[in-house]
């Protein structure tokens, strides 16, 4: 299993990207082998005093970088040797199995979409995160902001992704899934999520347990959160400054401090054909370790072989 | 100025209405008279102990109850004799000027908009809710909720519906608005805010500062936060959660205080052509006494005639 890392992705690479991996490579247990994708003498030298075990890793120069205000079809285009173009080639040919960056995000997506290409019978791929619950546990909110208008069909192949991902990367057996709404009643809600109810309802992939409401995002009331990409993106942003209101006030809680979101790295981009997972720019070693703990473990429980079987079904 | 009280409403009616009027007429300044709606020996009873001064209030006997979950329109229909039908035929035939109630709020919207209508030109009313920032001061999330599919002129509206009550009420005086978006930059968005942003941006009447996010609404960047009902709904719903969280861990901190949006008691039903205030069902004191104080201070400040001029401007 060959791990393409994007080296040069991220306000603190490659360092923090470098440390990330020896503390993933000093723990993994199983099949794992990274690909460090990047500026091959930068890399080198950070290597020099965060050594990674001989045999695990190989690396891939880039020579120049896409930076975070770049516009990303452009500058995919036109930076054909930067560390992102490179990582979606080497994951389209085969040479890599999954690809993860903390590089520009427009780009990402847009290499997703057009390198790897989305799983067949899926309209939309969709980008989550995690939602803390107070029982320790996390909730996965989709989408959150990748598709800003939504129809019911993309909300309802959004809970199946969601789904499958909580089943087998969060190890929820059954995943509950949630329809955000206005309302708890069947019936309330705006046309989209009127319209989306039904399609949950009777979709038996899915573990339905009707609609939430916004109190009960951070409950571990359903798992699976679904959501228009508009509000989404609204609801973590919000929870993400909730965390940042906390630190200003110097306010420690075990529970709050679990609204840090930047440790959780990122989740994938899910609905594309291939592992591919985007991070914040502000990501320090612990986020890269997350990441590449969850590729590796897409990888491990072939998530993605499950994902396009399920669409496979539906068609 | 008289304002008509739903003696009746809310879990804690009617002691906690009573206590709330007692406690605002012990401090208001200028003319006020308060109409109690309501079972005339209930309250009665209750005044004996919560003595209002004589000659500033008098007593409307309303022999039917309107519970918190029965159908809004069947209700209000079926019981003309309720205190909130009782509420808004006083409203409507000018035998009061405002009306509250931490009633049933379906029907007191069914009520507002078909005893009350709205203001000549809006198309649609509009529920707000407070932000509590760090700074001390409150932002004005509009809409909560009343509209969950908004077309881009309803956003227009509640901008300027929201712009005044933040000058008059808030006492903001130059309120900036800030359209709720998933970017910062113009054109991003979902189609909705999209269309909407120029129309704020030509708006004469407001004070537009362009897109915020999610992560701005807690701060005192704007002051009034423009966004469709679904998403403000999700929002005022998490935000209230955030406090109900803050509680359960024992965090006492005076800004995460201030998320008890039950103390704010409710905001007025924004764009029907006369002041009603809906409160939460939980109501204690505190809301009812704010609630009244916000009845008012909108007929002292005569906001409902510069909404109204203001929509006369537009046309």
């Amino acid at each position: 299993m060959n791990i393409g890392l994007d080296m040069m992705g991220g306000d603190f690479a490659p360092l923090e990207a470098a440390k990330g991996a020896v503390e993933y490579l000093s723990s993994a247990a199983g099949d794992i082998h990274l690909t460090l994708i990047g500026d091959e003498k930068k890399i080198n030298e950070i290597l020099l005093t965060h050594p990674l075990p001989a045999g695990k890793y190989n690396i891939v120069h880039a020579s120049e970088v896409i930076e975070m205000n770049e516009h990303p079809t452009k500058a995919l285009k036109e930076k054909q040797h930067s560390s992102i173009a490179i990582g979606f080639h080497l994951l389209a040919t085969g040479k890599t199995d999954a690809f993860i960056s903390a590089g520009n995000t427009g780009a990402m997506m847009v290499g997703s979409l057009f390198s790897i290409k989305t799983i067949e019978g899926v309209l939309r791929p969709t980008i989550g995160a995690y939602m803390p619950r107070e029982d320790g546990t996390l909730g996965l909110l989709v989408d959150v902001g990748l598709n800003a208008d939504c129809k019911p069909e993309n909300l309802n192949q959004f809970a199946v992704l969601g789904s499958l991902y909580a089943r087998h990367i969060l190890n929820y057996q059954n995943p509950k899934v949630g329809l955000i709404n206005l309302g708890e009643e069947e019936g309330k809600g705006n046309l989209l999520t009127q319209a989306t109810y039904p399609l949950l309802k009777e979709n038996k992939q899915l573990n339905f347990i009707g609609n939430i409401e916004g109190r009960d995002i951070l409950m571990p009331k359903a798992d699976v959160l679904v959501c228009n990409g508009f509000t989404g993106n609204v609801v973590l942003k919000l929870a993400e400054s909730v965390y940042d209101i906390t630190k200003r006030r110097n306010i420690n809680d075990e529970h709050f401090n679990r609204f840090n979101f930047e440790q959780y790295g990122g989740v994938p981009v899910l609905g594309v054909a291939k592992p591919v997972i985007i991070g914040h720019g502000i990501s320090h070693a612990m986020a890269f370790k997350n990441m590449i703990r969850i590729a590796h473990r897409m990888l491990q429980t072939d998530l993605l072989t499950k994902m396009k079987d399920s669409f496979i079904d539906q068609a």
